[in-house]
């Protein structure tokens, strides 16, 4: 019944506004607000779901979802969640379910091989993977093990004294994982980008900053570098920033948790050069790679300072096995204990489609991205406002002659656009305020972009009059 | 072909050793180590499962399986992951998806009332709660509420002056929690306890070891009571520790990770008195209430709290509904910015069942171990160690007359047990070293109580002379 009611939604989604049109406590005056005490049929569930649940879904798997980064699914990436739902093992340490853990460093590696890592980063070689729900675990993980080597040596009482840097264009997540992890917020230097490099990193600014942070008596702790900004899919210079990062003994993190996915296409991998001096990386299979939610891969060069932050030590959880260090125990690679069997989920992603077709749908995306970058181009009243690398279209109505209107006029063609509820897209800043077109979603073919540019083109003419 | 292929495993499911025998390495000799190019079919990889994955499984789902504590499953949690996974929204804030937002707001308070939690945590009344993935999340967040709170007073460079109070048989998540935040390992207070309290935390102990601390120049912080601990199900005090943590100003969290699920029936709703007075609390309806992983429930009495430690800006999150402050961003609740649709599981288990069925789901699971409990009792050679309260059995062989070898008949009984494939059980220690059996697995029957007990002491037999 469910199998064909997902089925029935598919049918349906683009009949649904994208973007949900209900108002704030729309959903408490349709839902009892106490729990039943007799159990209720499945029917009515459903039908609940259909009447409140999903007029309430903003629908990232609707073709015409532009908004945001993109949540692929696939058929593939289903079936490994009923599978991993369905098995239910709770593959803490090796013990708790073998399968789970070597699977798991399996899919790592393999993963790690379709994005040509260096052997440093993987199993087969003297690294290693681990899979966790979301980038920000993945950073939370790393700046954990990189501040507790720094501390070790220069004593726990220093913690206010380390500082972590990236550029004013990096996640969020970032600077939330830093305070998370006990680095006040004011010494995160979050350094100036601007459009001359394409708002990406620049490493004189940095080397400048760390060298007035070391005359000031601070700590350089930690570098996060990004591959696909979210605002507008800048890369930072890899390989200058790595040089950096090793002359200071900083620990540097790649951050590819959008355009990691496309550097599994040769024509990309470039951006991932410098890679091999790296500490660790991080990339979402979540997003651009047919994984149902939720899979980040985050690959590591010395797991030992990983699992010296983050292990623990319970009686039961004790046995032969995990004592003689022969095997991995992924609770200690992770902040939770629990964990779910998502390799599986993975692993059918990477062998039901193959790197021939993952590289096709990577490539397919982007031809998408380029056919609309060419109709803005070709329509005076638009511009490009950040050179596009991957999927994702940065663009404006320019400012009326004279004026400087331009984040007014976009912000009211963003939100007609959105309320039209045909399409869905979002808004970022990089220099000024743009519209953000991240195409992308599993079902978005040339006929949704085509109608996305008409709908844009006529509501531009209701805003700029 | 999925659905059927989780029947068929389901009905084999006794079939299989349930702990895995494998050697560690297994898998690496029996799958290819590169990914393929081209795609392959899905029979291919269901047969992959069946030859390699599955032997490779320790079978949580086992009617068997009575180690570590269950991780329930059920029809009505499946359904609610399949309807997760088929809409794969990602409902970081309120517009992202408004029913994700919301169907959580009413089904958190949906769970506070089935254990009749006081409206000062429910969004009725004036707190709220929010689904994490595991209990070191819900502690990550509510110690960095906490932490923040207390620094903004006396200023960030106090880090390492603040203490976190438990029983040494709080579980190891805690202490992995308050080192993550920053918390340096030797001012966690990880205080004694005895069998003449049942293993509970003794609130004089507490309240001397505070004393000390402030006489020290320590900042008492954090205090985690544990509702149903995992080496034994003991219970801390909470209402005389809830008195404690209001005069010396601690955050009160606590931890019903496993128990929880049980408060839910009148007969063991005591074990809650004092919530009242607490900061936050968390449970597991993974563990004991028929919810496929990952689902924790965390309520917070001042959400605000939590909100300031953990929110993030970031321009392509700002939309015109979040300024208003009227809703809920869950993004400022945990610690990812992206998150599943968990809650439509949650709302759908408790729907299906109804509070009468999941009341009589936790009952039968205590009926099983009484009449456990009754076994043991009634064979000389062993004896319960711990009193029981909820499903949980602590028992052990009794060492021979005048010699100390507890430990190693049931490390021996143990591991014999285990290897049988029959049946899977771990060891706690409290005072001593004795075997758990904790009842539960949605599964289990009668019989296979009974075919546990009549395995344990044949075994016995062969370990015992």
């Amino acid at each position: 019944m469910v199998v064909e009611f997902i089925e029935e939604y598919y049918k349906n989604i683009e009949k649904y506004p994208v973007q949900s049109q209900v108002q704030p406590g729309f959903l408490s005056s349709k839902l009892p607000k106490t729990p039943p005490y007799y159990p209720e049929p499945l029917e009515d569930i459903l039908k609940d779901v259909t009447d409140t649940i999903i007029p309430g879904l903003t629908h990232w798997q609707s073709p015409n979802f532009f908004a945001y980064f993109q949540a692929n699914v696939s058929n593939a990436g289903f079936l490994g969640e009923m599978l991993c739902s369905g098995f239910n093992v709770v593959g803490f340490n090796w013990i708790s379910s073998p399968a789970a853990t070597e699977l798991e460093s399996l899919v790592m590696d393999w993963m790690g091989k379709l994005l040509k890592l260096p052997s440093s980063f993987l199993f087969s070689g003297t690294g290693g993977g681990v899979l966790h729900g979301s980038t920000c675990e993945a950073i939370v993980c790393t700046l954990a093990a990189a501040r507790d080597k720094a501390l070790q040596t220069i004593g726990w009482d220093k913690i206010t004294k380390l500082i972590i840097y990236a550029s004013d264009q990096t996640h969020s997540t970032l600077f939330k994982g830093a305070r998370l992890i006990g680095i006040p917020s004011s010494n995160i230097r979050n350094l100036p980008t601007s459009f001359s490099t394409g708002f990406s990193l620049s490493p004189q600014i940095l080397s400048d900053t760390i060298d007035n942070d070391i005359k000031f008596g601070f700590y350089p702790l930690f570098l996060c570098a990004t591959v696909g900004t979210t605002a507008c899919g800048a890369v930072d210079p890899i390989k200058e920033l790595a040089e950096i990062a090793k002359g200071y003994n900083l620990w540097f993190h790649i951050d590819a948790a959008y355009a990691g996915s496309a550097c599994i296409c040769p024509e990309f991998r470039h951006y991932l050069d410098g890679v091999e001096s790296a500490d660790s990386l991080s990339m979402n299979p979540h997003k651009w790679l047919l994984t149902n939610m939720d899979c980040c891969c985050l690959w590591i060069k010395r797991p030992n300072l990983l699992v010296d932050s983050l292990s623990s030590e319970a009686e039961f959880l004790k046995n032969a096995v995990s004592e003689s260090k022969a095997i991995i125990d992924y609770k200690d690679w992770q902040i939770a204990l629990s964990r779910r069997f998502k390799a599986l989920k993975l692993w059918i992603v990477i062998r039901r489609h193959g790197l021939a077709n993952l590289m096709y749908h990577i490539r397919s995306d982007i031809s998408l991205a380029k056919r609309f970058e060419s109709f803005v181009r070709n329509d005076k009243r638009f511009e490009i406002v950040v050179p596009r690398k991957f999927a994702l279209v940065c663009f404006r109505l320019k400012p009326r002659n004279g004026t400087n209107d331009g984040r007014e006029l976009n912000t009211q063609l963003l939100a007609a656009v959105n309320q039209s509820g045909r399409a869905f897209l979002t808004h970022g800043l990089a220099g000024g305020y743009f519209i953000r077109c991240a195409i992308g979603s599993t079902l978005t073919e040339e006929r949704h972009v085509d109608e996305l540019w008409k709908l844009i083109q006529e509501t531009a003419q209701t805003v700029s009059c």
